[in-house]
């Protein structure tokens, strides 16, 4: 065999090639290299910009501009259009959608308004927009307290920065009109200088207070559902805690399960307000999402809200949380399939199925809802008694707080079909409760015969039941629109332009 | 550099060094393959043995000589201890358990008596056991047709094949005693020569044919489902197809769910009782395991039975089927985990859970059938007239085929707990409507207060408030099965002996 020398020297041009060739590859080498410290640079320089504002800064397009590729997918909540088996387009009328509704609800605000919410983006323009806020303006005060605002925008934990979180709740909702223009945005879930998830809202650190739970110890996977818990939970105003406030509580304190927080609100008597066709101490359940998702399989093997609803993305070679907040329907392949080899087809269908299923049962006990109200209704007009109704009362509270603890929670039947299944049975059995004692109270008035159900067959029809003067209200929102609201807007401008 | 012929002429003794290890590494070698052929001779040719007998061979020991790792598998179902929140250990006696389903079932052969069943090694004495069966003897029959059979035993498929199914299922229970002594086993869900699955009872063949679909088209996974649908169905028994026989017929001709089979009976106006208090036309049913679990999440990604009951194990190199037929929670690694990655504790919790959500509904709905049947018989006892109590009875009937069909599958709770958790609602909502009626009845009928629930704390208290002799029933079969099970047994070995 001859050494690569003697072969050298009897083919000198092989030398050559050799050369050329180790050149050529180099060069390549070079150029993949410079690649990868590119990409690496973009992930771990370019995105950690000079934060020059506070965690209290409301504005979303400031926060934008150093984080473009979450604000950009931000903007995308302005579009509200998603997959639904229901309805699919934006704000959904959901009274016309169900006019029982208007009948569970009536002595209640719901029963003049209850749109499907749409994207975070139009957080302020729907609070302005809904019925159930009224039509402040030239003395006429909102039906609403500034609590209501307390989910609605960054402007929230600015202004409670400033007055603690009791005087932001004081007084009624148009008081702080001009001050709160952002819709809910960076600063609602994360601190400024480090961009670290944070808890802007004092309502959960308290929650976890009262359970002797502190949040600060939670884990970043717990916080990327806890940040989400701060707004889309049950809650209620207690008007105990600060003289003249509703003060906003979570009603955690024996635990979050169905059971447990009505124990809590049966303790200290509270009722949101008194029906007014059976008289009932009712309770509405605002929207127990992250409650009913702690029940559920995903919550189990440790899956977070954002897993789902704001999957990572990638572009441009940087790995990133999409914010285009919205149903992981609309978005199969980050969400869902990330972990579910299935087709996009049959995963779709399969969460349809559970919605079916649960919403099958959920009609039946409202509609038996409307029942227990007109037949209480027609109780007390024949003259039934107090001590008559007592525990019939009673049920109607138990089967409608089950009620609306499953249809008020987003997605309740997906995050946890069995338990929200488990929750609309027991409502049955108690609204049913409600109508065996009703039908011997009205056979002891002598009414013997069943009530007929009212026709309800539009959101019309079942507001002019319960005596809602809709144009009324309508056209005083009208005018609130059409006048305070871009005053609201441009004092608004002003005093961010003096920032 | 020296050249290895160099090296070697200079150490030789380094010749010797290279040349044991090689000797030594190709024994190993020789070693390792020895083993793997081994193992694949092992596989491949010592289990298919000659087979001597033909597919109507009932007697699984002859099977298990060919097949000893499968039929030592089966030969542990003999062991019936299991893992289970509710209870653990083997024949739990369900009317103890549930005094209510003795009203349930008043008027009813399951009043009697109601034992969770055992493994598939007690076919046989389970069915002499239960007093369903009754004592027959010196001239009394049996209350069962020969149909109760059906499912007891690989000697069923040999009989039909002698006289086709018709003629298996006419006459009572009792006089195919001496013929049937083999529990289930081999010959039921195998062919002899190619131990293929196949269908052995007609019953599901024609189910498929009344859907217009064809078994035999069925793919191996399919049928290592089917096997088990052949008994572990809803089914009835049909009196019109053949003069004096109680056919065995699944409802399945309008389809599997709930409501479809619902359908089938109430076209056909079939009740298999008139229960004894309310008078209600009641539909029992049996175990829709298959039924159930066909609207499963398991079912629905291609998991069949035996993929979690019998699943795959391995012994001396052996891959096979476990014939220890049971709860997968007794065999979470074999049969969950293989799927699943989280711990055996968290798996087995997720089971229970399930199942508590049920069961808690599943006896609101118990209670409430309770009731329905002690308040319609009050209504009857005051004069209701029929007329009065036609609607009753069929909000009845319905409610308590819900209430069936969940609590009579065998892991319905597990299988599809928001499908059983669907038809638990529906029930609860069909009972009380028939309450809410039975109010307004008796209150025209004078009795216009709650109407007392019966004392049923004990499956004795509950027995006799129906009216059972329970002394006389179990008395009458200690003598069946002292004199009459061993003349069976004793003419059925010596027929056994001429084949």
């Amino acid at each position: 065999m001859k050494s690569i020398q003697q072969l050298l020297k009897e083919k000198p041009w092989l030398g050559w090639i050799i050369f050329t060739a180790t050149v050529l590859i180099v060069f390549l080498l070079g150029m993949l290299a410079s690649s990868i410290v590119q990409r690496r640079a973009e992930a771990v320089f370019a995105y950690t910009p000079e934060v020059t504002f506070s965690d209290f800064e409301p504005r979303n397009s400031l926060w934008g501009e150093l984080f473009p590729r979450e604000y950009d997918s931000y903007l995308k909540t302005a579009d509200t259009t998603f997959r639904s088996k229901y309805n699919g387009s934006a704000m959904v009328d959901m009274l016309q959608e169900s006019p029982r509704m208007v009948v569970l609800w009536a002595g209640y605000l719901f029963s003049r308004d209850y749109g499907q919410g749409r994207g975070h983006y139009y957080a302020i323009e729907d609070i302005w927009n809904t019925l159930r806020t009224g039509a402040p303006g030239a003395g006429v005060t909102s039906p609403q307290p500034n609590t209501c605002w307390a989910c609605k925008s960054p402007d929230v934990p600015r202004l409670m920065n400033e007055t603690g979180a009791a005087e932001f709740y004081r007084g009624t909702w148009e008081t702080k009109g001009s001050e709160i223009i952002n819709p809910i945005g960076c600063a609602d879930c994360h601190e400024a200088k480090s961009m670290n998830l944070r808890i802007s809202r004092p309502a959960l650190i308290e929650a976890f207070e009262s359970q002797g739970r502190d949040i600060s110890k939670a884990s970043h996977q717990e916080m990327r559902s806890l940040v989400c818990a701060q707004c889309h939970v049950e809650y209620y105003f207690n008007k105990k805690r600060t003289e003249g406030v509703d003060y906003l509580v979570f009603p955690w304190k024996n635990g979050t399960s169905l059971e447990e927080i009505e124990k809590y609100y049966d303790d200290i008597e509270f009722a949101d307000w008194t029906h007014a066709l059976s008289r009932a101490p009712m309770l509405k359940a605002q929207h127990p999402d992250y409650e009913v998702y702690l029940t559920g399989t995903h919550a189990s093997r440790g899956v977070s809200c954002a897993d789902c609803h704001m999957p990572f993305i990638s572009e441009g070679g940087q790995k990133f949380t999409d914010h285009h907040l919205q149903s992981p329907l609309n978005n199969i392949a980050a969400s869902c399939q990330v972990c579910h080899r299935e087709e996009t087809d049959k995963l779709v269908q399969d969460v349809y199925s559970r919605q079916d299923k649960i919403m099958e049962n959920r009609i039946i006990l409202e509609t038996l809802l409307v029942r227990c109200h007109v037949e209480a209704k027609t109780a007390w007009d024949k003259g039934a008694g107090e001590d008559q109704m007592k525990d019939i009362l009673s049920d109607i509270r138990k089967a409608q707080w089950r009620w609306d603890f499953s249809a008020a929670g987003h997605g309740n039947s997906f995050h946890s079909p069995v338990e929200t299944g488990r929750i609309i049975a027991g409502g049955i059995a108690y609204a049913q409760d409600a109508r065996v004692k009703l039908a011997r109270v009205l056979a002891a008035l002598g009414e013997n015969r069943e009530i007929p159900y009212p026709d309800i067959s539009t959101k019309e029809k079942a507001q002019a039941l319960i005596g809602l003067d809709m144009k009324k209200l309508r056209d005083e929102k009208k005018i609130f629109l059409d006048n305070v609201v871009p005053e609201w807007i441009r004092a608004g401008k002003e005093r961010e332009a003096g920032y």
